[in-house]
C-alpha cells in the first residue's frame, strides 16, 4: 500500500507497453492484404471502448473508473493478444498481422473485459492490469484448444470468449472473497460505519450506461459474424443473432416487470443487460442452420435464464462472498454455457444435406474424410467443459496471485469509488 | 387499471413473442446470400436504437422510459415487421429473409418510433405496445399499396415511414384526447395541484438526447440510400441527404434564434429536431436528379417550416388538446408532406436524357413501355394522400382502441414520469 | 454588442448559407460513381460530428454550446470546403463531387473544429463563424500547396488538418490576447467580482466528453486510412493508428498518474485528449513502413508529449494570455508536427526495395523519374514548415479582423457560460 500515491505507481506499466513494443520490433510484421477485406472489425471495435466501457458507468460514482479501466486494459491487452493468440500458429519466428487480426485481438480483449464486469469496483488498478495480462496468456492457450487443438465450432466466441470471461471473473472473486476478513477492523471506533452504499446506479448513470449497453445490442450482429468465411454464412450469422436479440429484449423486458420487488416495473439491471443475453446464446451456433424460429427461441430462453440470474442467483452468490459487480455470470456465464450446450446439439444435427457445400465451413473437421456429426458433437462438449475448467482454475489462481500485496487492495470503504484513482472536479 | 402493478402486468407480450417465434419457425427461411451486401444497415440500425432512443431522453424525467419503450417497441416491431412487410409478396407461403430484409424491417420500426414520439410521456406501456402492433400492420399495408402498387418512388421513405408515422400518430393524438375530461376530477381535495411540470428538459437530459440527435443526423444518408440499385443512384443519394442536412442545419440555428421567445438564443427544441428535418425533407427524391443545389435548396426550406412549426403550430395544436410530444409533426410529418410533394415535381420533370439507363432504377414503372413522367407524378401525389388519409383514420380507430380499459391510461400526474414504470435510484 | 440579443443577430449566416446555396447551383455537379466505395466516410463522420461535439462537453456549463458550435460550424464548413478545396483543381468552371469530396469536405472541417478547440468558451458565435469561414480558405490554400505543389505525403492529415488547426487557432488566441484589457473595468462597484469558476467540469460533463473522446479513438483509423489507394496501403494505415493509439493511451494513463499534482491518480484532462495523441502523430507516416513497433514507439512517444504538454506547458501559456481551453496544442499541435518530421525521417528512408510497386501509392513524386528519397524528405519538411507559418499568420489576422465590433465579444464573466447563447431549461 505504501505505493498508493506514488507517482511511481504506474510506472511497471510502462516497462510493459516499452517490452510489447520490443517484441513488437522483433517479431511482428504487415500480413497479406486480403484480409483488408474483413468483416464486423469497426462494430466489434466499438462494442469494445464504448459498448463495455458505459455500460460499466451504471454505478454512481465510478464511471470514470469505469470508463478509464475499461479503455487502458483494453488498450494494454489488444497489443498483448496480437502476440498471444498467433502464438502456437506463427511461422519462422514471424507474426503476420493483418486487419482480421486486430479483430481477433478486439475480441479477445472482451474475455479480459468480462471478468472486469465482475471484479468492478473490488480491485485495485494494479490488480486489474495484473488479472489482465495473466488472463490473456490462459484465455489465447484455451482458445487455442477450442479452436485448433478441439476444432469446435465457436463462430461467435460464446464458450471461448464469453464463457471463459465470466467464469475466469467468478474464480477471480472467489480468490478475492478471503481478503473480505483483513477488513473486518471496524471503522469510526468499532461504531457501525455511515457508510453511504456506493454500489448502486444514479438516475444519469443509469442512462449512461444504456449507451454501452444499446450499442453493444446494435453491433452484437457483427460481432458474432466477423469471422464467417462465405456470405451465406455470414448473413446467417447475422440474421440468427438479430432475431435472437429481438427476442431476449421481448423477454427480459417482460420478465424483469414479472420477477421484480415492484411487480409491473422495470428494473434498468435486467434492461441493460439481460436484453443482451440474446446476442451471448446464439453466438456458438449462430452460423448454423438453426432456423430463424430456432434463433428466436434461443433469444427467448436467454432471456428468461439472464433475469431470472439477476433476480434470485447473484444476491445467493454474493451472501456467499462471491461477489459479480456487473453480473456477468447471468449475461456472459450462464447465456455462453447454453451457447455452448446448444452447439454440442446443432453439431450432433449437422448433416451435408442441410449445409451442402457449406459444411466445412461451419465445422472444418467435419466431412466425408473428418469426424461424423455425433464426434463434433462431443468435441463441443469438450470444448465447453475444457473451458469452464481452465477459466475458474486460471481465475481462482489468478486471483490469489492479484492478492500479492505489490498490487495493493481496497478495503471495504474504498470500493465502487471513483476518489481513489481520479482527480476529482 | 388493476393490473398496474401485477407480475403479469405484460404476459400477454411475451405470448404474442411466442406466437411470433411460432410463425417464424413456419413460414421463415434464409434468402438469398446475395443481399448480405445490402448497404446502409448497420447505420440504420444505430438511427433506429441509439438515435430514436436517446433523441427521447429531453424530458427530464422519462429517460429510463424514453430509451426502454423505444427499445422494446423496436424488438417487437422488427420482428412483426418481418413477416407483415412480406405478406403480400410472400412465394409458397414462404418468407425468405436477407440481411436486406433487416434493414426494411429497421425502417419499418421507425414508422412506430415516430408515432412513439408524439405519444411521448402520455401512452402506457401497453398502449404503445397495442398501437405498436397494430400501426405496423397498417403501415405495412400503405408501403405495399406506394411501393407495389401505385410504384411511386420513396427511396428514404419520406412518404411511407415519416409522413405515415407522424400522421398516425397525430390520428392516436386526437382520438386520445376525449380522455382528457375523465381525469378533471379535482386531485388534492380540489386544491390546485401542486404539480411539477415534468414535461420539460434538465441541463442533462438535453445532452444525452443530442447523442440521438447527431446519431440521427450522421447516418442519415445511410437510411437514406440503403435501398438504392446502383452506385450512382446510392452515391447520388448520399450527397444529396448530405448536403440538406447541413443546409437544414444552419438554417434552424439561424430560425431558432430569430424566432426564439429571447431572440438571439437558440432553443434546444429546435436544435435537436429541425437540423434533421433536412434529412426528411429530401428521403424520397434523394436519389432522382435534383442537382447539389437543389438538395440545399431543400435543407434550407425544411430547416424554415421545421422551425416555424415548432414555435407556432405545436403549441396551437397542444391547446386544442392534440399532443406531440416530441413535435413529430415538424420533424417528420411537414418535412414528409414536403417530401412528397417534391417527388410529384421530380417525377414530373424526370426525363430519359437526365437519368439515361438509371431511369427505371429510379422510377421502376416508367419507361417506353411504362408510365409517361406526368403520369408517374400523378401516382407520386396518390401515394402521398393514400398515406396521410391511411395514417390519420388509421391512427384514430387504433386510437381510439387503446383506450379499452384492459391497456390501462395514465391520470395527467403520472405523465411524463418513470417513476410509473421503473424501479428508480 | 447592440446586436446581442436581436432576433435579426444570425441572418448574415442565413446569407451565407443562401449564397452557398447559389454557388453550388452554379458550379457543383454529381461525379463518377466509381468513388461511392470510399472508406472511411461513416466513421469520419461520426469523428467531426460525435467525436469533435461531445468531446468539448467537458465543460460544465458549456455542453449546449460546444456540442451546438460544433455542429453549425462543421454544418457550414463542409459546404464552404465542399467549394474551396476543388478550387484550384476544378475543369471548366465546374466542381464535380462524389462521396469521396464528402470525406474530404469532413476532413478538412476537423481543422476548424480543432481551432474551436483552443478558443471554446472565449469567443462569440459570429466571432467563431467568421473565423471558421475565413479559416476554410486558407487551410484549403495550404492543403492545396502541401498536397498538390509540395507533393507532400500526409495521408491522414497530420500536417495539413492537425497542425494547421492547432496553430490557427494559438494565432487566434494570440490575437485576442489584447482584448482582455478592455474588460479589465471592475464589476461589482470594484470588488471582486464573486465569479463562480466556469472553466472546468462537473462529473456528468466529464463522462459525455468521454463520448466524444472514446468515439474519436474509435473511428481513428478509418480517419487516418480513409484516402489510402491500395488495399496494403489501406491495411497498413489502419494496423499503424491502431497500435500508435493503443500504446499512446497506456502511455497516457501512466504519464498523468505520475505527473499530476496528487501523484497515483489519473486526470480526465489527460485521459480524454493525450490518448488520442497517438492517431494524430502517426497520422503523417500510418502508410508507410515504419513496422508495427515503430507505430507503438510513435505512439508512446505522443503520449509522453502529450501530457507533458497539458502538465507543464499549456498553465504557461494562459499565464501569458495565450488561452487554449482544450489544450489543442497538446492533442492536435505538437503530435501533428511531431508526425510532420517522422514523414521527413521516413520519406528520407523510403526505398523502392520496401516499398515495391507501392511507392508511388505514397509518395506520388517519388520514383525513377521523378524525385529521390531525400528530396522527398525536404519537400515534407517545406510542408510542415509553411503549415506552422500559414497558420499562425492567418490566425493571427483572422483573430485581429474577428475583434471588429460587429461580431461581438464576450466580457471575462461570460465565459464559458451558455447562458449567453441558449435557452436554458
Amino acid at each position: 500500500m505504501v505505493l498508493k500515491y506514488s507517482a511511481m505507481k504506474y510506472s511497471p506499466v510502462l516497462v510493459v507497453q516499452l517490452i510489447l513494443m520490443v517484441l513488437f520490433f522483433i517479431f511482428v510484421r504487415y500480413g497479406d492484404e486480403k484480409e483488408a477485406h474483413v468483416r464486423g472489425f469497426e462494430g466489434t471495435h466499438v462494442m469494445i471502448f464504448v459498448g463495455f466501457g458505459f455500460l460499466m458507468t451504471f454505478l454512481k460514482k465510478y464511471c470514470y473508473s469505469a470508463l478509464g479501466f475499461n479503455w487502458l486494459l483494453a488498450a494494454l491487452v489488444i497489443q498483448w493478444a496480437l502476440l498471444c493468440q498467433s502464438f502456437f500458429t506463427m511461422k519462422d519466428n514471424t507474426i503476420y498481422i493483418t486487419k482480421k487480426s486486430l479483430l481477433e485481438a478486439d475480441i479477445m480483449s472482451a474475455t479480459v473485459l468480462i471478468t472486469f464486469g465482475a471484479l468492478l469496483g473490488v480491485a485495485t488498478g494494479l490488480q486489474l492490469l495484473f488479472i489482465a495480462i495473466v488472463e490473456t496468456v490462459i484465455a489465447c492457450l484455451n482458445l487455442w484448444l477450442v479452436t485448433d487443438v478441439f476444432k469446435a465450432a465457436d463462430v461467435g466466441g460464446s464458450i471461448a470468449i464469453h464463457t471463459f470471461g465470466a467464469y475466469f471473473g467468478l474464480g477471480v472473486s472467489m480468490a478475492l472473497r478471503f481478503r473480505r476478513e483483513d477488513t473486518t477492523t471496524p471503522m469510526n471506533n468499532g461504531n457501525p460505519a455511515p457508510v453511504v452504499d456506493l454500489n448502486g446506479a444514479s438516475y444519469t448513470s443509469d442512462v449512461t450506461a444504456m449507451i454501452g449497453s444499446i450499442f453493444l445490442w446494435i453491433y452484437w450482429p457483427s460481432f458474432n459474424s466477423g469471422l464467417t468465411n462465405s456470405d451465406a454464412e455470414y448473413q446467417r450469422a447475422v440474421i440468427n443473432t438479430y432475431l435472437s436479440l429481438a427476442a431476449a429484449t421481448v423477454t427480459a423486458f417482460v420478465m424483469s416487470s414479472a420477477v421484480n420487488k415492484h411487480p409491473g416495473r422495470f428494473d434498468m439491471v435486467h434492461i441493460q443487460n439481460s436484453t443482451l443475453a440474446g446476442g451471448v446464446a446464439v453466438g456458438s451456433v449462430c452460423n448454423m442452420h438453426i432456423g430463424a424460429g430456432g434463433a428466436m427461441a434461443i433469444g427467448i430462453g436467454s432471456g428468461l435464464l439472464s433475469v431470472i440470474g439477476y433476480r434470485y442467483l447473484t444476491p445467493r452468490l454474493t451472501k456467499i462472498g462471491i461477489l459479480d459487480t456487473c453480473g456477468v455470470n447471468n449475461l456472459h456465464g450462464m447465456p455462453g454455457v447454453f451457447s455452448g450446450l446448444l452447439s454440442v446439439l446443432f453439431a450432433g444435427l449437422a448433416s451435408a444435406q442441410d449445409y451442402g457445400t457449406e459444411l466445412s465451413n461451419v465445422f472444418e473437421a467435419v466431412g466425408p474424410d473428418g469426424r461424423s456429426a455425433g464426434s463434433q458433437a462431443l468435441y463441443q462438449f469438450i470444448a465447453l467443459a475444457v473451458t469452464i475448467g481452465l477459466s475458474l482454475v486460471g481465475g481462482f489462481v489468478t486471483g490469489l496471485l492479484s492478492k500479492m500485496p505489490v498490487f495493493g487492495s481496497l478495503k471495504d470503504a474504498e470500493r465502487y469509488d471513483d476518489q481513489i484513482n481520479w482527480e476529482l472536479p
